[in-house]
């Protein structure tokens, strides 16, 4: 499973298949962190709300990704299986780094065993641990915690406008302004209500999505 | 099982299987959904009326498929499952977008373990909760809503007409004859009530398929 | 085990030694249903009685198959199973519907998962569920209903005969005759009693066999 | 596992080793079955009597095979058991039929999954069911009822005779007779006692084998 | 696992494993069975008597093998436990033609299945069942009786010596003598007592071997 | 799996990785054992804080890894774990050499069973036992102690000062400056207190980590 | 598995993995046994005697290997379970024989399925039966008594010493210094007490390892 370069095909070419997936942006802002997500439907026809690229993981816990959407909501879905059983056996939240730790240790599993294949997503996932904390997790399964960090398509892209734009302590609200231009960017302006998911963690407030007026207004 | 570009070959595969197979359509319509499904049966001496494409999942929800007729089935049965199972759970309804995102979680297993191959359909799945609901599942497991849509061999035209002729809440007569027009249009004319299956699921009727006269009417 | 054209390449295979398995007949006729397989056997020393190519499943159900002998056998044992399972687990006959359904459902598990091969058969089921169904089953455990349908090495000249021969509502006698005159025109007139299974179901009778008298009066 | 052709590869490869195997004869005689069977043992040292080619499998049933000699004790062993559980269970003999279908679904299954190979035997399995009855199975799992049959690398030359010589209702030592005949014209004549196994079951009295005073008799 | 002639491959090479084994000898005599085994050791630091190529297996029985050290071991011991296995269950010894046949049934399960190879040796097993009995087992689990025999690299020139000079009741010395000139044979006449292992089963005695003193006196 | 040169090749491309990883040291100082480990980090929006390269284990016992971010944490994790269970079962600490071979016996099973993969990360595992231990296990699971070490892609050079500079009992900030002297110089100096973790334990005292400031004053 | 040779790949890939590994030497001497086994560690900073090569089994029982580390730990670690399993059992000790017979036979476990790769180690496993016993085992499962044996690299030059020099009933010193003569002149002198494992198993005294200070006596 691995080639002589000492990498493992499989996960390598789960890379690919992130590398093609829609745009999503994360960021550590004031007391809170944000998620900005494209969703590449370009289908007149289609629902974009039916899509979903921002989870609420727990109440003091968000999510996106890019890759496979399968892929995807099956990780999401076992981070909100394992937050919620830390809660029952510990009585206490679980905080963003173990959760983080817990989901790389669940898709390592499919790195390392024959007749699997690596999951097909690098997720974002952030919330309040007394501080922000942002996540980065991809599909070999290594973590990283992030003050702003992107994945899918657009990563390369967004990364170069974050180093320049992103500052420490911005309010939600530029944050949020930071992560639109970016997706507009990559896209080329072509952007609406529709095709992003815009949600956020707060300190002291549970995590919460903006409705389409609200994102409207960010356009 | 990736390839070097990201993609799963066997998903890729069941696509091209699922490109091939009978047309279906669906449409939200004013308080409803619609579902419009080709037969593709040529032979003089076969019964369509024995192939079903339209499929009643629940009181409130019906589907349709393209793809291998086993696979189709199959997937139908698992979701007649878990709808009931739903129901004697929670005794409440599951909703169209619950429902489809246990059926995509089933498909993608499929495409995820060695031994298996994908499920070599497509899935229209809708119905009514509280607003109409319509969604595609893929044989990669990847789901989206839409206002209307079509799968299988004449995607590609249905997709055309649907955008340019489909309306936002269209009457329930309108859409069928909408559907039916562009069945007939893939197959230049050639279609008789044996060959269609016409499905519908109305806010405060339960899901109901149209008789042979009926479908006549819309010929 | 897909291939790029979306087929499953052990399926197709398995439907190449169904072409050449010898040929089986099936009808609906007033009232009933009828089977008509001819016994590929040529070894003078042989004893063609040995060889079943026509089976009572049920009280009301026949069936006939084409393909590999020990599949053939295994697949209508497993019809036989499922049909008297159903009357003991409700206390009713089993519809002909709902037994091809279970039989396609059995033959696709054999075409999802690796370490097994597909069943090599395609079946003709018929019976009374108060009207005569007659379904065929193929390799790739799809299912279609039929008034006349032939499977095996003979269906292509069986059905363009079937086409213009067959007629709704034909007699038990004109309908066996027609099967007769079938095969008999595919083997080029050799067709002995001992070479030809002939059975039926009829409405308000359970399924029955020819005997060698009755099949010669045909011949 | 199948070919292109929609042969099982496998399959085809043990009929190979059967046409390698000793030459095995049955009979269907006045009121019994004979079995004359060739034992392919040159070496001067070894002890012909210890390589067994005729079998009782139960009071009224005999059996013979061609081909890998592990394999055929296997299924021998195999009929044995299946017999013997026959009677334990419904304290009645199992018909030869019944008996050569187990057989056939035992064979079949090592044909069906991945990770087994076929028995690379051909048997000959024959006893009184009221009329004598004569069944051959092969790697393949079918089977089919003889007059008179012939297996194993003689299995031609073996045929081209019994076709012209032999006739219905022989008399026990006709039949012996015509079999030794059919096995010293394979070998051109060097036929010892030693070399042929001689078997039969008739009605009314169990299975029995000639001893070598008999066989001498018969040469 | 066949190849096109009908061969099982592994078993074929398990062969060529013990065609490179250093030989063995088996004999009836007179109210007896003999051994004479050589051990291929040329190391002479080695201790040969570490090794052992003849054994007992039962009071009435001895065995002796050829190929694959470990894989002879194991079987050895396969019969030794099936031996005393029968004698608690029934209460009576094992006749060696039911123990040869238990080996070989247990030896056959390693050609049948995938993710096994075949055992690669060659037994000689032996023993007085009222008359003394010899078997000689392959890797293909085939076994034959035999008057006198040999396996492994010696095979040839030993059964050309076999031919030529074994007799029927000759006395246990005889056949020692004649063994034992084999081996020297074999290896052009360097052989020591400690290079060879004589053992024997009388006929109203239990198996024996020979100590260097008495294997010296043959030399 | 081995290659005809004796060597495991999956084992041998997990090396590679771990040559590719960012470099770990670990010392054995007068009384303690001190870990110096680098995190290549260059993204400046990532926070190199939520990466962990030296781990406490236990209280006594300290750890550091180079390779697949995954495994490292994965075989961290069964490290503690064996480490806890220990002193469950025997209320006592586990020395460092048995959790070392217990580790390596923990990786020897991934090189040995098909179906899996060798763990990309080579461990150095050290602590106090009486005296100061350090041991490097590595990718095949041999395991070697030493007064000072490297692992990951600075080995080489961090090897060469090593073997210059180090000295038996040196104190720990000799050996921590030692440590920081060697990082930098493998990474030209670019060395910030964010890309490097410090831990030690010392005899009396349990594992303790550098915080920034400890880690400025040594830069 | 088997090559057309008749050889196990795998096992002769392990055997080359054995001749790379550092040599290790076992005699018989009067009354007793010694292992004299190098540590090929040439890193100035390891710790020569955190790597074990000559074992304690059991109190009578004494061992070394040559090979994969972590494959020679498991070996001996099973055979210390085994030893000690049989003082459970019986109450008493087991014999150096029945021991090396069942290592062997666990590691001909390992080179007989699919799914597994052979140990690549030989062990020399020693000790005191009445008499002292010296047995090889190699990664084919093999095994072979010695009165002097070495393995891994410099078993070529090793065996002409011991050819040459070694003498039965030597004492303790003489065959120790024997022994670091071997290595000495495999490496050329350079031998420190580090590198060198002494142990010996005498009669009447249990296991025991020289001290630096006794190996620097030999040197």
């Amino acid at each position: 499973m691995f080639n002589p370069d000492g990498r493992l095909f499989q996960v390598e070419y789960a890379k690919e298949a992130v590398r093609k997936g829609a745009t999503s942006i994360g960021m550590v802002v004031k007391n809170g962190i944000i998620f900005v997500a494209h969703k590449n439907i370009n289908d007149p026809l289609a629902v974009p709300s039916t899509i979903q690229k921002v989870f609420r993981v727990d109440t003091h816990i968000g999510a996106t990704y890019s890759g496979m959407v399968s892929d995807g909501l099956h990780v999401i879905n076992m981070a909100r299986s394992a937050s919620q059983s830390h809660r029952l056996v510990f009585d206490d939240v679980k905080s963003i780094e173990a959760l983080s730790k817990e989901i790389s240790s669940y898709m390592m599993q499919a790195t390392q065993y024959g007749g699997m294949r690596p999951y097909a997503v690098s997720l974002l996932i952030g919330g309040i641990d007394n501080v922000p904390r942002l996540f980065e997790i991809e599909p070999g399964a290594s973590f990283l915690g992030y003050k702003a960090d992107a994945i899918g398509t657009g990563k390369k892209v967004a990364s170069e406008v974050l180093i320049k734009d992103y500052k420490d302590n911005m309010e939600l609200d530029e944050g949020m302004a930071l992560g639109v231009k970016i997706i507009k960017k990559i896209h080329e302006g072509k952007l609406t209500a529709e095709n992003v998911d815009i949600g956020y963690v707060m300190d002291g407030s549970s995590f919460g999505m903006y409705n389409r007026d609200e994102i409207n207004a960010l356009l």
